[in-house]
């Protein structure tokens, strides 16, 4: 029985461990705020395979000064993050392994068939909030190291395993890790990319445009000025921004996605009174951000479209629409496709799988931007679970992608990092 | 000395005593729900003249079942109508006087000068939320009947004074004191014209339009829909639905109004997370009816362009905007020019003013359209104060136009009600 051949049995062998532990993960529901019991999950599970701990809080003075700090957070006290270390014998290369303890508000109960947090089985599919955004992810990185360790596998180079919090709001958890010190030869972050190997991810911003009008009574509207009107004008410049900066991406790993980087307005907010004039109009919204870009350069574009948008409306001219760049923030990641690491993903894809992994640009941001921008670290994005699971109602995952992850990663990991015979 | 000389002098005498009732009625802020300490110094002020009075809590069945009857209000409990009558000799036309005790909110109290129900003057000003919107009005009327009855006059005619509550909310107030009998053979209601004669009046309602899309990651956009898009084709079409209407617009009283029945859009809301689709987008606002329209008949030509927005994109005549009347409900008003009661006005206006008044139609519903279509009695609102003032903060009403106010009213009683010489 080769390697390979030992990791499969193993992980068919420990299919129901698995499962529960992926349940109890999900179970212990870890919104912002209150990731500490999921984490208690990750650090007991840890310190039984024997590996190395380093549990801290994060938010201090060198991570909060940092330019890709980006949080409003102000308290990260008693939800640590957890990194833990499968010490490697040397001579070989390091891997980090990253996944975000972090999930997203579950929304409306009622809109859910069942409860959110409840980790219930049907089909082969295991429900609720966080399972494939991203616990169904780290618990196939938990699942490799757990067969490498108990096959009696010797890796050269140290795996880094890391259970961060503060993905879903902008990466905080993996840029104090990395500020700790924590990079590596090479990353991968199993996010759901419904098991595609994605070695560009789209970078993302938040923005927030304010657009002013005048006051009046309805009666009388032409007395006023109407700023949900005026937040039209800005609107449909916005529109026509995005699909110049769409036209400009020709890499082909995003010809098959309809909008590479895509402007979403994902909220509006005006007036007060139906029978009044609105005098103020409040659009928030996410720009997307190509992987070789960077995001000054985008938020400039985006400011200069609101200068545009200014130029072609007297009331504008004299009232321009003022942007802020608050809140989410996540770095572009864009490793070559033909690095190491895309190799060895691929090689161990096709070895479990039986054929080639699909290859795409990913749609949103991950930690891997900062990973790779801040930490120098090259990132693969590749894990179980479907993008529009994510963050929608009755979020599940598919419980032999978990299993078929944790291979191909176990078989990544070994080759990476290198085997003492 | 002729009647009108002793209704001028008996203003100007009594000038301070006046201006301190609109203090007191200011200074008893009377926003929806607690009308009733307004109200007490409008019963103790009738009482003192001797009227006959009608005070009682509306919101009896008929009332409620009334196809007029517009409030989401649940409880008018110890917030009382008031009607006081000064009994003719007999003979005569009789006329109702009817202002509002309702005010709208005070907004944000930091964007006043100075405390919204202070009742400060200065420059022959009298400021506070009210003050315009129509506590003048409403003591012009008071300041009247009471010259009238202080001198000794007798009117041949009714006058049927009204202090109602529930104007700025679709005029429960009013509806309820025509069921209960209080017709005339006129009506004067002192709204802010700013001294102009207003023989017909802009209806209006509220109506609320709900345009779903499908939820969606920002960063796949292009998965969902985005519900501000959708609702932004429905605005447009809302727009050239206002220009189609308003073209129609032939009076000559609208001649100097830009947009006769405008179409405001007062609010939107959609969307909760910035990097969302957002799935829902909700808009509210005013649509004006032409004092010749039926309220059934605008309901249906909105409802009409909604369908044809929802035929220009496939996802609206899939999902269609659906239109909801709500809230705020206004019958227009739609008096002949050369109606007895407009020159028995302007005739007063001229003896008082040494000019002709300005005679326009109205850019906003008043409790008009109730007592004239549900009343059957014929409406001019004409009174102190301008509406640019009305419903914003420093709110003011000119001290001189309430006196002026008065005088005419006067004299319009006298000519209108006969005099038992």
């Amino acid at each position: 029985m080769n390697a390979h051949a030992k990791i499969k049995y193993w992980l068919e062998e420990n299919r129901q461990r698995g499962t529960r532990l992926l349940q109890q993960l999900v179970q212990e529901g870890s919104i912002r705020g209150n990731e500490s019991s999921a984490q208690a999950v990750i650090i007991e599970k840890c310190r039984k395979l024997g590996l190395s701990l380093d549990i801290w809080e994060i938010g201090k003075d060198q991570l909060i000064k940092h330019p890709a700090f980006c949080s409003d957070r102000k308290d990260f006290s008693g939800n640590p993050n957890v990194v833990a270390t499968l010490k490697g014998t040397g001579g070989g290369k390091s891997l980090i392994l990253n996944g975000h303890i972090d999930v997203v508000p579950e929304g409306d109960r009622n809109d859910w068939d069942h409860d959110p947090f409840s980790g219930r089985i049907e089909d082969g599919k295991l429900f609720g909030r966080g399972s494939t955004d991203m616990k169904g992810g780290t618990v196939s990185l938990l699942l490799a190291m757990e067969a490498i360790i108990m096959l009696g596998i010797k890796l050269k180079g140290d795996v880094i395993f890391q259970s961060v919090i503060e993905e879903e709001s902008g990466g905080a958890g993996t840029l104090a890790a990395v500020l700790r010190g924590y990079t590596a030869d090479g990353a991968i972050i199993p996010e759901p990319t419904n098991m595609k190997l994605f070695p560009k991810q789209q970078g993302s911003m938040w923005f927030r445009i304010t657009v002013k009008g005048r006051s009046a009574h309805g009666g009388t509207r032409y007395e006023g000025v109407n700023a949900i009107e005026k937040a039209m004008i800005v609107m449909t410049k916005l529109q026509e921004l995005e699909k110049l900066r769409n036209l400009r991406i020709e890499d082909p790993l995003y010809s098959k996605i309809p909008i590479p980087i895509p402007i979403n307005i994902g909220k509006i907010n005006s007036g007060e009174w139906p029978s009044s004039v609105p005098d103020i109009a409040v659009i928030e919204g996410r720009m997307g951000v190509a992987p070789d870009e960077e995001m000054k350069s985008a938020e400039k574009e985006l400011e200069q479209c609101l200068k545009e948008a200014a130029q072609s409306d007297n009331w504008l001219k004299k009232n321009p629409p003022q942007a802020e760049w608050f809140g989410g923030r996540w770095l572009p990641g864009d490793l070559e496709q033909d690095h190491p690491l895309m190799t060895v993903l691929s090689e161990s894809f096709e070895a479990v799988k039986g054929k080639q992994p699909a290859v795409e640009a990913s749609p949103w941001g991950t930690d891997g931007g900062i990973l790779s921008k801040v930490g120098n670290t090259p990132v693969v994005v590749f894990g179980p679970g479907v993008t529009e699971a994510a963050h929608d109602v009755n979020e599940y995952i598919s419980l032999q992608e978990v299993f078929d992850a944790a291979e191909i990663i176990a078989l990544a990991m070994m080759e990476w990092c290198g085997i003492n015979q």
